[in-house]
């Protein structure tokens, strides 16, 4: 049985891990951490989790402890804090999937622009792996620290992936219009997460270029074009709670079929057990993976205009997070990739 | 494996049989039918099933072959149907389960007279098992037959069971006043679930008596006390997909303190698997138990008044329909009652 | 014109002053405070308002200032404040209409065992009208002080005062099973109203007598009575903004007919020019209210137990606290009841 | 007073256009149709329009009943049907506005292809005024029969009209990323608009140019610009009531700064009542709108990629339908354009 940790347990992200690890097989889930909560049971703050998950005791969150108690911790941390705390664990050769942005910019200078924060050391931030399997598996399964994603740009590079690596499509003028639940925005306090300013309304945030997740989705997609490419990427909040859908926008370089583009995408993610590729005339709804770890893409050619758009739907909580975190450590450990997050999508 | 088959697969009882029988270690679902999609896969109605549990075809609803290759089959149909295929099943030594209501209430004229549709042949119906295990455990192992309960009695039940046995309260004078998200009123299409009437909006409705739910309460509770018993139920619809939360109201015969009453009910339910009763000043919320098969029990005593009030929440598709009717397929066939069962609820 | 001052202008309450009196043809909105956002315009907290009515300068709370100005002010506070208010304002022959708790309770003993808080003076609780204009309507014109309800309360007693005046129900037994949306807890943010926590979710809080509603509610139905009453109140959220659909449940003295019921419910509110009491057979909805002053009011009889059950909805920001207060305003000035609170419900 | 008559009255758009008239200063309705319930009461279909707005019969649909008894008549109908029924209206002298899409599109065979129907009579076609008071004010004056835009349409030529005016941005690649509230759908059933289908989901519908409201923008943006312009409109359904969101990508010919931007937008809007341009960093959201005719605007540069973001909000069933039918009868009949259309947004 492999031993985890989860530091940051009583967030949406934290919470979601617990989930998922106290039904998988191969774990045991041996140390929580909550600065809020410390000296609680898990189950006090989260009666749902009943009794054998509930039980439980958060600690503060110290190194030293979670190194000698753990062979793998997830960090979910707010940024800044998984930069500090990392090194440690790996010096301690305990494996780290950490669910923040500190280690998914490989420029530390482009972390220090975007999130205002010291970067994370250099010599680990070199080796970290960005966590997202279908374009990055065999760098991740040696890795001894996994970046894992965000969720808005696991769901942009899986809709864009296979249309770059293709070269059917202009590198410039990429739009991504995404549309996310409110869990994204964690179980913090706002005025922005009151029900009685969310529900019944629908609002974009942090557009024309200034949501963080910007530098992500484009550090992934230069990767996979071989250039640099500079994306407009616009978040909007929908009245509910899980559930990302992202709109993708290319122009193609010289007309194809949708079948064509249909059978680039199948071509592209066999063998990716958590991407399902609709059928034509088949675009996925955000409620059809629900709860699950896939990432379900549907795709229309435009004749009229030339475009090709994409719709990527996943969970942010889970494939948007501590879904593909799991996945990630099953990468590390020689697991099987789906074990532990075979569920099927809740619906309705 | 057991060999399963579920008639009415693509309503949502249906789809959320499929959803966990799936994953059931000991389940192979072999037929499954459906009168609006037949000959379709279910995975074209249900896109979000995937390949595997999607693959399976959708059959006219015929008992002679799912009685050839089934060993239990799931009856998720209108009523007035169930009791019209259930006969030639159980003749042909395959077990059903009803999760309709043609086989819950014992007396035939009552069925007439709340459901003004003909009764189920009598000496079935006299056979069947009313499939609340918690309550009717012994009854439910070895029957051919077993009456899945609705999901409003489910919750009334058990929120009562423990006051009644114990004589803690009168008989008369009962409140059940529940509440339940949309999905209890099927996937059929009405302006009832128009999502522009529900949505923002709360209602009672089938007041005063006359829900048909009531006289399957009675019964129950009947049960339990001893005695005959009518009750007031009044259900009402909450602009939510899943859950039902159930405030009950009953007077004390005498005063009694909260941590009594709360010890009579983990005596009663020692030894129930779904069933948790919560601490003191702790009252659970439909969301605690989404997606699981959960029922979740809180106690308050106002002694100001002189009354208990009992609140019980479950996810109505699930220990309100599918979850409890798995949960009577391993009583049947001597599995452990929880198996197929152990997800956690899904939160947020 | 009546000039009128609003402290607590950037609540939800306040908000919805402002939206009503700005369509008030009596009416001029001359001051509006605001401890949070003191010195801002109002607009600039609620870009929904445009430029006429967002123009508002914020002020901070000062009484000398309000009474110079204003012919009325509204006080929608934290429960406490008002009481250390209003004196100096009616001092200076400004009428006051309080939103809030601290002048709704007769008994100053009350007050501090429910709230936890030093009652208001004594000679100004005791001149204060309980401003529920359908009960307490002479009451009110003269006053110079004006309790406006809560909202749970205001949907209890138009549901009860019929049957108690008439004499038609026993005065002990009474349940208050009250659902209301999340705008009741107001704009400050806390996990309770954090949409991740709400959405889909449905929940009953301070349960057993422990709501301060409760001795709000039971001071009317005693007045109503004349013999103390006590009564069982259970609130519930419901994941939706506004309304409040209250279920009353009544043990008839003798058999009445439904027919019976609604002339004593007819009768008792003819000329409340915002009370409807349906048709029998059609019980409202709380949608059917929305953003309006209404109270729609549906009665059923349960012959098989004797009970009679009232079912009234409002829209807890309108006939619950804003819309009211304007009701009292208008009561208080001589002016037609209905002014400025015309507007139909908001369907869908 | 004007006399009105709704052709449609129980649609959304129908029971909309009976909310904002029945509190119309200058207008009695004197006439309602509707195929399903006619012979009933309006209020017996909707109970929440009480005694007055609710008294009215509802009538068959006879165009010479509706001619002889009113001023203007809207026509809330399905496609086919109003450009079968206006010329009889037209030719008795009676003004009308069609809400639907039979006298939107000025090409008789984009009718054709798009709505698969047989176009309105050539003559009439050619005389409609298309009433997007903001673009058109002065064709709409002097018209007999006006063709309200669609609601997805209003908010994008909204969105792009000082831009291409102005001649600031590219006109090939413009796209629409639209969301709607599901009220768009209209009242009639369907497993679309089923609650247990939409909440908790989002999904995108008719993509890649294949939703009919795309001609209907294309014709507006290229009278703006003066050439033939084509776009991507992408529509997608929010899990919520009201509201249309619509994110608008264009390409800056040359940089420009926001300010300048904002500078071209308040210019344009300028003598607009129902056009909010939103001061700089402050974009909309549905809710602000909510209930009320306006349509907010926020713009953003983003200086990286060269483009121009424009977000504007509106509420489908107002400014995109009802309430804009009644902006174009104020112009129609010489009142004011904002009488009976002052309300403000309903918030929260």
């Amino acid at each position: 049985m492999i031993r985890v940790g989860i530091a940051g347990a009583t967030g949406y992200t934290g919470v979601e891990l617990v989930r998922i690890l106290s039904r998988h097989p191969q774990v045991r889930i041996v140390a929580g951490t909550s600065e809020q909560y410390q000296g609680s049971a898990l189950g006090a703050v989260f009666p749902h989790l009943g009794e054998e998950a509930g039980a439980l005791e958060l600690l503060p969150l110290e190194a030293e402890r979670l190194a000698a108690a753990c062979d793998v911790v997830f960090l979910a941390l707010p940024h800044g804090v998984a930069g500090s705390v990392a090194p440690a664990l790996v010096a301690e050769g305990v494996k780290v999937i950490d669910l923040g942005a500190d280690f998914r910019l490989r420029d530390p200078e482009a972390y220090r622009a975007w999130y205002r924060h010291d970067p994370a050391p250099a010599e680990l931030l070199a080796e970290a792996a960005y966590g997202l399997p279908e374009l990055y598996r065999e760098a991740i399964r040696p890795a001894r620290l996994v970046a894992n994603p965000g969720c808005y740009p696991t769901s942009c590079a899986l809709a864009a992936a296979p249309l770059l690596k293709a070269g059917l499509v202009e590198t410039r003028g990429i739009v991504f219009d995404s549309k996310s639940g409110v869990s994204g925005a964690g179980r913090g306090v706002s005025l922005g997460v009151h029900f009685g300013e969310v529900n019944e309304n629908f609002k974009a945030y942090s557009v024309a270029g200034t949501h963080r997740h910007t530098p992500e989705i484009e550090q992934t997609l230069s990767d996979l074009a071989g250039e640099a490419i500079r994306v407009t990427f616009t978040p909007h909040l929908v009245p509910m709670t899980r559930g990302i859908l992202t709109t993708a926008y290319f122009q193609l370089k010289e007309p194809v079929s949708r079948e064509a583009v249909l059978e680039v995408f199948r071509d592209f993610y066999r063998g990716a057990p958590f991407v399902r590729v609709r059928p034509a005339g088949n675009l996925p709804q955000t409620k059809e993976v629900w709860g699950s770890n896939r990432c379900d893409i549907g795709v229309e050619v435009d004749a009229r205009t030339g475009r090709v758009l994409v719709v990527a739907v996943l969970d942010n909580l889970v494939k948007g997070a501590a879904g593909q975190a799991v996945q990630n450590m099953n990468l590390l450990f020689g697991l099987p990739e789906t074990l532990g997050l075979e569920a099927l999508p809740v619906y309705p």
